[in-house]
């Protein structure tokens, strides 16, 4: 079946969260949100594409920071409101410069950092 | 930092999304939300409860399936603005009885099935 990026279901802001994952370790980077403009164009040019809420335009991933996403495999869930994104990162995914987004356990009760940023 | 779950940054609804990732494979199961309440829940019991938005109540993953989700640890990302739940998942994760709710790949501009429903 083709796949239609308008076929998705997102939210009342037109917007579809989009899971960032290391296509090889698994490790999940990061979670951020695209419309269906930005599907396209990730699938287009194989460079994840994200809409920035907060800028509220188009955020190529790691195009003033050089951290791109290349795109292995884009996934979708089962309601079609949630993407998978298996990719291969350069660099951080995090903007504090850690592999991922996800540096902060809860053990015990407790905030924990669980991974330093890169030198 | 003593972790509380009203410091989280939740959507309009009082949502946040909570990703469920088996802790072993690395393998990213499924997409749900919680409230202030299902994370403590989640944190108090080990038994991931989500917020169902269709049915507007807590659900206790597994509950009347079987294919429970034991907590392994619960992360959050940067933005305090989504979770990530390692987990020891019994069963599928998906209600379509495949074990992630992942399980159509976009390629060559065409949907594909790459999970087969188990037994």
């Amino acid at each position: 079946m083709h796949f239609d990026p308008q076929s998705l279901r997102y939210d009342d802001k037109g917007l579809i969260p989009a899971i960032a994952q290391d296509h090889a370790s698994g490790e999940v980077l990061m979670v951020a949100w695209m419309n269906a403009e930005a599907v396209t164009r990730t699938l287009e040019t194989g460079r994840v594409t994200y809409w920035s809420r907060s800028r509220q335009a188009y955020w190529v991933k790691g195009k003033s920071s050089g951290h791109v996403q290349q795109l292995v495999e884009l996934r979708l869930d089962c309601d079609r409101d949630c993407l998978l994104l298996a990719v291969e990162q350069t660099g951080p995914a995090c903007h504090t410069n850690r592999r991922s987004c996800f540096f902060t356990a809860v053990r015990d009760g407790n905030e924990i950092e669980v991974m330093a940023p890169k030198g």
